[in-house]
Order: C-alpha cells, then sequence, then structure tokens
C-alpha cells in the first residue's frame, strides 16, 4: 500500500537500500506508546506540540521556545522558505531535490554552487564566494545528502559568519548528523544555546550574535528513529519571533497526534543521550553498528572496484561502470541510483548502511553483478 | 498532553462539546487496523495517497484524479489559498478563523460579508452584491460554523455560477455536511462529477462548466470520523491540474502512513456509504443519532430560556443572557464561547450534540446555572 524512496512498480523488494534511516529500526517504546495511546487520536493535536518541545529542549539543550515542530522536515523548510520569502536561495549540487522543490514553490530564484566530483563534492572555499553574490538564503546539508561528506568545521563557521554579516539567511540540515559519533560535538545548534559549551573549532570563538541570528538548524525524527512513515521535524533558531514567522505559514494543527507521541517515545528510547549513561540508547548503538558497518562495507566495495566517495554519513555514495540498479532489483535489492540529481550521472549510487546481514547481502549480490 | 477545541488551563473536562465532531467516536476498524499496520510507520508516506484516494472516489463518486488529499482541511485551505494566490478573499463573518488565518498566511487582502443577528445568521441574496466586487476567491462553510444553519441549495447555487462566470475562485467547505440526513442530496461535489447525478435544485439544470471550474470543495475525516488527531482532509475540484498546482504547495509527504491507514479503515467502517444497504453504517448511525438528539436538545434549550438559532449541523449555536462558560467548566463541561468570532457576542455559545447520556449532563448543568 505505501511505499518508499524510489517507485519501483510492483516489485518485491526485499532489501531497501535506497531509504537512509537508522538501520535498528523503530525503537520499540515508540510502538508502545503509540498502542497505549491511540485513543487521544480523538482529541486535536497540541498545536504548542508542548511536551514534545520540551522534552526536545532536554534533548537538545536548546530552550523550548526556540524549537518549533513540524510535519516532516520538509514542511519546516517550505514554511520556512515562504516565511522568510527569499527573492534567491543558493543550493548546492547534488543535493535533495527538497530543498528545489520548496524554492520553487515559493517562487524564488535558485542559484547552484556546483561541487566538483574532480574534488570528490567536498564543500569548498569556493562556496565563500558564491555567497557574495548575497542570496537572501543559503541551504546547507552536513552530512550531505546523496554524498554523505561532513562540512568542515571551521568553512562552515566562515560560511555562518558571512552569511550573518550580510543578512543571508542559512539553513543548516542536520537530519543525518544524529548518526556519526562527532555529531554532537558538530552540530551548528550548539551557536543557539545561550553560552552554548565547547567551540565547534578548538581555540576558535564562536561567530557573534549576528552569525547566529541569521542561521536556522533543522533535524528530524524521519531518519534517526527509522519512522518517515510518522512525519516529525524540528526547526532551531536563535530568535523565536523567526519562528512563530514560519510557524504562520504552517497549517494550524501541522503536527498529528501519532507524530507527537511517537517523538517524545523515540527521545525517551534514546536515553544515553537524556543524560543516562551507559550503551543503552538508541542511538549510541545505532552510531555504533553504523560507524563499523560503514567501514566494512567501504572496504568491501573499493575491493570490487567501486569508486567509492569519502564519507561519513549512514550511507555510501559510490559510482560503477557496471549499471547496477536493474540487477539488484531483480534480486530483490533496492539502491538509489543518482543519475536524476544536478550533477551527477548514471553510474552514480547511493546505499544506506543497514545491519550486518542486510548488508552481507548486498554485497553478495553485487559481487554476483560484478562477475557476472 | 495533548488538548483540543479550547485551552482551559488545567482543569478536568469530563464532558467536552466545545469540539464538533461525531459521536460515535473513531470507528473501530480504525483502531484495528492502525494496531495492525503500525510497522509500516518505517516507510515513507506514500506521496499519491493511491489506495486511500482510489477508497474516496468510491465513497464520493468523485474521480481519484480529481482528489487531492492533504494534512488535514487547514493544509488544504492554505495551500490552495497559495496556489490560487487571491490578491482578495471574501469571508462571511462569523466563520472559521481557519479562513482568516489561511487568507493571513498568503498576504491576501480579506473582505467580510457580515451576516446579521436579526437574520439568524443565514447567508442571503446580499452575498452576491459582495460578489459583484469580484474578490478572487470566496470561502463558504455548509452548514456554516459556527451557527450550524445550510445555505440555501438554490443561492448557493447561483454564487457558484457568478464564481464561474466572473472568475472567482468558490471554495465549499462541506467538513460538517456528512452528518446530515440530506447531506448527499446536497453536496457541491456532484457538480464536479461527470454527469453526477440528481439536480440539487430540483427542475434546476446544473450550472454550466465554468460554474464548476472554479469551484473547490472541501471535506474531511477529523469531525466526521471523530479523528482530529490523525489529520486528514480532501480537496475536490473539477480540473486535476488544478489540484497539482495546490499540491506543488504542500509539502512533499504531507499525508502521514497513520492518516492513510485510518482513511482508508473509516471508509470502510461507514459500509452503507460504500454501497452495502443497511443500517450498519457509521454515518448512517451517527446522523440518525444526531438527528434525533439535536431535536430534543433544542427543545430543551428553549425551555430553558435560551434564544437558538435555526440550523442543521452537528451542534447547535445559542445565545444566552446568563453567563454559562465559567460555571459549565467549573462543573467539568467545556463548551464553546463564541464571543471572538467576528460578529458575534460574550452571550453567544456553541455545543456539540453528543450521546444521550452525554447530552443528559449537559442539559441537567444548564438547568443548574439556570435557576441558581
Amino acid at each position: 500500500m505505501l511505499h518508499g524512496g524510489e517507485v519501483y512498480s510492483g516489485r518485491t523488494i526485499e532489501y531497501d537500500f535506497s531509504v537512509n534511516i537508522s538501520p535498528l529500526g523503530i525503537p520499540d517504546r515508540v510502538y508502545e506508546k503509540l498502542r497505549e495511546n491511540l485513543h487521544l487520536l480523538t482529541q486535536y493535536p497540541d498545536r504548542e506540540c508542548g511536551d514534545l518541545r520540551r522534552a526536545l529542549s532536554a534533548y537538545t539543550g536548546v530552550p523550548a521556545q526556540q524549537i518549533l515542530c513540524g510535519n516532516g522536515a520538509s514542511e519546516l523548510i517550505e514554511a520556512a522558505v515562504r516565511a522568510l520569502a527569499p527573492r534567491s536561495i543558493l543550493l548546492t549540487a547534488p543535493s535533495f531535490s527538497g530543498y528545489r522543490h520548496a524554492a520553487e514553490g515559493a517562487g524564488a530564484e535558485i542559484r547552484y554552487h556546483d561541487l566538483r566530483r574532480e574534488e570528490d563534492f567536498v564543500l569548498t572555499e569556493r562556496y565563500l564566494e558564491d555567497l557574495k553574490g548575497k542570496p537572501d538564503m543559503a541551504i546547507l546539508c552536513s552530512p550531505a545528502n546523496p554524498v554523505g561528506n561532513l562540512i568542515d568545521p571551521a568553512l562552515l563557521m566562515r560560511i555562518a559568519e558571512a552569511c550573518g554579516r550580510q543578512g543571508t539567511w542559512l539553513m543548516v540540515d542536520e537530519c543525518f548528523l544524529g548518526f556519526l559519533e562527532s555529531g554532537e560535538q558538530r552540530t551548528m545548534r550548539r551557536l543557539l544555546v545561550p553560552g552554548g559549551g565547547e567551540p565547534l573549532v578548538p581555540g576558535r570563538e564562536e561567530p557573534s550574535v549576528s552569525g547566529a541570528e541569521r542561521l536556522l538548524v533543522l533535524d528530524a525524527f524521519t531518519k534517526r528513529f527509522a519512522m518517515p512513515g510518522v512525519r516529525l521535524g524540528y526547526l532551531m533558531a536563535q530568535d523565536p519571533e523567526i519562528l512563530e514567522r514560519i510557524r504562520a505559514q504552517q497549517p494550524e494543527w501541522s503536527v498529528s497526534v501519532p507524530a507527537q507521541i511517537a517523538g517524545i517515545a523515540a527521545l525517551e528510547a534514546d536515553s544515553t543521550a537524556a543524560g543516562e549513561s551507559g550503551t543503552g540508547g538508541y542511538l549510541h548503538r545505532a552510531r555504533r553498528l553504523i560507524a563499523g558497518e560503514r567501514k566494512r562495507m567501504v572496504k568491501a566495495l573499493e575491493a570490487l572496484g567501486f569508486h567509492v566517495f569519502p564519507g561519513e554519513a549512514n550511507y555510501i555514495f559510490f559510482s560503477s561502470e557496471k549499471e547496477l540498479y536493474e540487477p539488484l532489483l531483480s534480486r530483490g535489492i533496492l539502491i538509489r541510483r543518482c543519475g536524476n540529481y544536478r550533477g551527477l550521472g548514471e553510474g552514480d549510487y547511493r546505499a544506506a548502511v543497514l545491519r550486518p546481514e542486510e548488508n552481507d547481502q548486498l554485497l553478495r549480490a553485487l559481487e554476483e553483478v560484478v562477475s557476472a
């Protein structure tokens, strides 16, 4: 009845590597809380998302009034673009199509900063040059999608400062950052917190208030807790009034009751991040699994002769001279072909890092395809 | 954790008459299907809402490609206003605040057609005069909210024709119409169906294509199946391309997996409307209950000395010289005070028609308050 990242016209998919969600699946606690609380569907959702925002505040360290929840990150991207009404938006290419969708929906001019294959699609100082064109808004994703590389923290800080100085809204999408062992140190949301902890770049001062004033940090439950069907994202900013303006562009009851229940339960399941020590936290386990499996898969993919691009995300971006999509699909395995991204071609693929036994299936199938 | 129509700061509500949802509660089948299918939350929602739209097509008689689903009716109102970009919108007063929210969010000029207390807030031919000002869009709700009166079918047809002729988009919100025994005969969506059945006004021809071309008919699961927490509405139009334009203003995955599951299950539960004869259908039972209880409540309210305005909806609009809200709240009963609607005052109230035993509680409490 419902399908995911790509249309695959009725063929049976046993292993879906096309969607970049947590390999651990939805935390049990989410299922439990939803089952227990289905009767709450007879009530209107809390428009303020009060309990959820308080839980997110404890989870992120960002004050609740600096957090806005939405019907998936995509709703928040679109509401933000409408509210801030940028005449021009600077996007990187390749990047997530949702940014373009939002820009087009709002009638903004789209400018592209084209990442270069010969630079492994890494964001470089060249980006600062494009910023000088003073777009009203810029959107970055770290780690990037589909390539999976992180933006260098020192560069990202310079970008934030430049945006602050010249009045460019900077949205940083961190929806995959939670899967990185270093994610908590790297998140830009720390700039939004009064006295927000260790500097991102050791020895370097945090940017002035004018940098953080123009910063929007986006995150979601979709990937982090493997719940794309629920639709739940959140946007963080320094000034609650900016979030109020964005909220005026959301429907009045945007975040459903199941989404609010699931969100709170997921944060509870991630007990490590919630302050308890130990190894039981959901994300702690996901991070460890992904780090180990990523390393193993990259090695195996390279051994099979694929070009794997450097990255740290919960997915791997690689290119192949041999067509892989159809042969894998005929084996019940779905990966993401990336030919429809600006700047990418037919031989470019993305595959999620899943559980060891699932990853084995992909590697085994690729071995067959390569040697066929 | 989650609350409904009005904020009531921590006080215990035993009976909530402030929200106009079905007195029968969520159909059991919805709970069953949700429980069975929670594992589908690990998948992205079907962006096309394919199964749901097919089910809605069978339910409404409107072809699936003429139906657009959304994250509640409120999302669809806002997306439609953005997509059609009216410079001016004609609203009636009093009416649902969501229309104003959408108009303000899109920066449209709001014009008011003020309904008159001395005319029982009934829509009259005066509305055609205001239409002559050629607003780009007009929004009507039938039965109206909060008053609960139906728009005369012959007048509504003339309005649709006038809108078609002059190029005014007409959105008719029918989210309470399903509760009326005559609802199926009265729905404007029949104008959108090729060869759409009996004329709304006997002996009168249906309007030309130009009338239906500018017509948008809105409905939702929220009230009809008592599931405001789910967020699910649908918009119908003659031209699928109009709906595509509106869809471009929705987030990419707007309708959650739980909403799609719940929607299909609710339509299944309403077996009468789905073509099976008999008395088992959910809405059939809701309509019968509401019709009987409404009559009984109106009589009782009038006997208590309140002025009850004529209406047919699943809620009753009345005015009182004595303040009712606080005394009822102190008895654990919540009704809607209507003083914040344009055109209404402190003494105006709205109460839903619920189950007999619940309605008894309200009537008993009102008796106490009146005789106190």
